[in-house]
């Protein structure tokens, strides 16, 4: 019989141990499997052989559950971009070393986009050297921003953050009786899924008024307009921004916070995006303005994550087992929605190669005209992401709150 | 029958309406009250004649229920210090205008210190001039600086966010196999009750390994040796600090970032602390530093709130109300420890004069010899207040994490 490996890699989420769960679950039940190893620091501890064996604690239903609830990379990260064979061939030679080491049958590889190419050409590398190998990846990132599937796992969760987060702000922005701006960045370097997550909290009260994402240039003079506006209608205006918002010429706005800026040492100092927003509000507009960013928080928050955004998590896992053990290589597990209302999904595997080096943004037919706020196709698309509707439509996961 | 008139104050937290729903529930049930009044943002809606009906809405149990699970201040804040009556007795006049014009016999004022200060006022006024109200207060801070009760109403919450989010941020921080330093800035200008209660995500992993806090002087040299130390001893090293950390003389370390930075249009940035500290690791150590800023999240996060400060919150806002229909006036209900083990109070009412205008600090013997954290004291004293105990006298309300 044969080992499984398995190894986790890029952003920590809240859902990535739930895969984890799952690929050891499907290992368990197989009959097929000896030993299920992991790797510490994803590839990188493959190159460097760190590598330990979770079959008998993961043998404990409260450790697996205990996993499952865990947030961030059980087994450690890495962020690696593995070079070609024909590049870098001593990388391919230490790894499959490692995996002969341990007699691994089966390499199961969790990440994103870097992640997915690694499973790409590992895979090739063995069935080209024809070493029985099977290489599955099981796709997670918080940004969304995997192409081939319809969502990515980790991001239903860290949506659920930032709706809940930002309902929850509005309830604190809204108590003064003088004019407030509240900005709060939100993670996303090149696509705005998780800013657009905060127009949920539109459903529980008025915040955010505006939404600013990387996939509208960024325009000083708009923005101005657009808080001035909504200070007019509102004591207090909550703005969503993505960490990612550029210019128009590319660059991204948070960069010019840093170059601006240096520290009592002289060094650059990056704030962020919301600096550079919130100077412009002191500047133009002159209210009382609060800087919120939401860190890593959004990420971690485990004890917000998404009932079934760790269902799904799981259930990919196990996918990319399961058809590593029936001999299928170089493939990722991904969800593809059937529907909305209700919400319904099929599981099925594409070559790693249709998802790797690609980038999934927000459709800009799902953006205003204005480019300041989602349409309602966000809404649909998210909400069922983040937890159960329940039996009048509403997102049952978010909270309700009274108003006097 | 008279009726009742009740405001909030001060910085939101996630339990002030919980006491709100207690002085609405012990006047409904009172036999005694005609109509309930709430006035907006606190004393100046009393000042104003911002007055709205709410028993109406509050005779709804689901209504109520959602008031205390609704963060922040339901019916609007101020931050008002009222002047004696001989500097500004037209304030009085309104304030008793307005309570005279709504039939009010009782008036519970949810807040503060400065709050206190305004109940102790208002009622010695109302003796002096023989009006027949009675003004009671009712206790509420996330800063857990109020003197004269064993906690404040609303700390146990901002704690469990507290604990729960750095226990959280320590499986984020962990995967990383190059090292690197967090820094978490917490609320607390005065006092370090807020940042102390990090120390319980101990319980549960092994962040944070450094605590400053504002009642031990802030030593650069001394920050720089303790980091290096603990950077000696793990790759993650995870730092909470309190926003009021200060130096020998008094100055705020936050306030030096203002100083030294400005930003593109010339203005000051106040970054905080967090950033000062930044500078100090980059520039003395070189790591990746990260900071994050719990912000008004650790306040407004009522999907955490603590059960216990819930239940506590909503019976010091009925223990208000119902001596004010005793007829007590000037007093403030607060509670009191009779066991840490099992964990027992009682509640009872304190004359406001000796609540105002104090500040109740960790005491020195609860934070350890170097001044970088807290000893079990303050755990001892914190565990009960954020949830129950499991039958291990463990909180059961931290996550437990799976480590491999």
């Amino acid at each position: 019989m044969k080992n499984v490996l398995v190894a986790q890699s890029g952003g920590p989420t809240a859902a990535i141990n739930a895969t984890l769960a799952g690929v050891a679950e499907q290992a368990a039940i197989s009959g097929k499997v000896d030993k299920i190893y992991g790797a510490r620091h994803g590839i990188k501890g493959v190159l460097g052989g760190q590598v330990i064996d979770i079959g008998e604690r993961l043998a404990s239903p409260q450790e697996m559950l205990r996993l499952i609830s865990t947030p961030s990379s059980a087994l450690g990260t890495c962020r690696f971009k593995l070079k070609s064979a024909q590049e870098d061939p001593e990388s391919y030679k230490l790894i499959f070393e490692t995996l002969s080491r341990y007699n691994i049958g089966y390499f199961v590889y969790i990440g994103g986009n870097d992640s997915m190419d690694t499973v790409n050409k590992l895979s090739a590398y063995a069935m080209e050297k024809g070493l029985d190998i099977s290489v599955m990846g099981a796709p997670k990132t918080v940004d969304n921003d995997l192409y081939g599937m319809d969502h990515s796992p980790g991001f239903g969760s860290a949506a659920k953050y930032i709706a809940t987060t930002f309902s929850e702000i509005w309830c604190d922005a809204k108590v003064y009786d003088y004019p407030t701006i509240t900005i709060v960045e939100t993670m996303g370097r090149h696509v705005g899924w998780l800013c657009a997550a905060s127009a949920l909290a539109r459903k529980t009260g008025n915040a955010p008024h505006l939404i600013y994402l990387p996939e509208i240039p960024f325009e000083d003079d708009k923005f101005i307009e657009d808080v001035k506006e909504q200070a007019s209608l509102s004591a207090a205006v909550v703005i969503a921004i993505s960490e990612g918002i550029r210019r128009a010429n590319g660059n991204y706005v948070g960069e010019e916070q840093a170059a601006a800026k240096v520290d009592a040492f002289g060094h650059k100092n990056m704030g962020g995006a919301v600096r550079v927003l919130e100077s412009l509000v002191n500047h133009h507009i002159g209210c009382k303005v609060r800087c919120i960013d939401l860190s890593l928080m959004q990420r971690c928050s485990a004890h917000l994550a998404s009932p079934i955004d760790l269902f799904e998590s799981r259930t990919l896992g196990a996918l990319s087992m399961r058809r590593a053990l029936e001999g299928v290589s170089g493939e990722v597990s991904v969800i593809n929605r059937v529907g909305d209302s209700p919400y319904r999904i099929k599981y099925s595997t594409v070559p790693a190669s249709t998802i790797a080096n690609r980038e999934k943004a927000i459709p800009r037919e799902w953006i205003n005209a204005r480019g300041n706020f989602v349409t309602e196709d966000v809404l649909r698309y998210i909400e069922p992401l983040i937890g159960s509707l329940d039996e009048n439509g509403r997102t049952a996961e978010l909270p309700g709150f009274c108003v006097l």
